[in-house]
């Protein structure tokens, strides 16, 4: 599978705004949408700060790619998650057409972290829903794992 | 399994909230978040309204139903959908922690009409996920495909 240095820049954007997330005292996700390698939007979880259990990163990340290009089919962008996008989350890439999730940690990982998860891989659902998405898990998964460590650390951290 | 007459009220009232919505050129689905007995929210889809691939009418009374609430957490209340939720608003629903999901027609309604769904049950979703969510289908689902023909009838509809 081809990984280019962009891939990772990108998804380094994502981790690192998990991280600014993590400052605020949200939980530990971010997403970036791409389209011909400019940024539409770039934003972590806000589901603590804006108490809205919907307020996932990645359907804000679309959500606003959406106001982008004026355009609820995202048909030619990809988007970057710092980890694998739940259930909701990759169903949403699937409504607006994305092309490729690129992925860092894993659904298993938040879920060892405490959150409450329904453990359905993306390669599964994109299996039986016969999504044409296509996936590149695993990528820069430590530096998004170091993310989740320094918001389990936190005295303050929530999960839901 | 028991349905009560005031199931079939609140499925009404996400029926004619989907007709509403259908009556200002949105897509033809609705739904009510009840606790208790009180409606904290029933609104229609408006993803071509909002251009945002995201508003089906579940995120968007979950999200308002959590404002209403205060929470993130809407443990007791149930929804009253007027099709089955997609696999985005399963999990939506999921992660609310919402006791139950009443729906009217089938996702394989929905994609009858020309909707590029995820064709994922909300029973295999629940399976798979170990959800705890208890689901009561096919509620009213002639009401609520009564209002897909009405939508399809329109020379404006648009699907996505």
């Amino acid at each position: 599978m081809m990984v280019h240095s962009s891939d990772e820049d990108f998804m380094r954007m994502a981790i690192q705004v998990a991280r600014a997330g993590v400052l605020e005292g949200q939980t530990p996700f971010g997403a970036c949408v791409v389209h011909e390698g400019k940024v539409l939007s770039c934003l972590h979880n806000s589901v603590l700060k804006d108490t809205d259990i919907t307020a996932h990163a990645e359907v804000l990340a679309i959500r606003e790619a959406c106001r982008a290009r004026g355009s609820i089919d995202l048909s030619g962008c990809v988007i970057f998650s710092s980890c694998e996008p739940c259930p909701m989350c990759f169903s949403a890439c699937h409504w607006a057409r994305i092309d490729k999730i690129f992925y860092g940690a894993r659904i298993e990982d938040a879920e060892g972290f405490g959150f409450h998860e329904l453990p359905i891989s993306n390669r599964l659902m994109k299996e039986l829903g016969g999504s044409q998405v296509a996936l590149v898990g695993d990528l820069l998964r430590e530096e998004s794992l170091a993310v989740f460590r320094e918001w389990y650390a936190r005295p303050d951290k929530k999960t839901y």
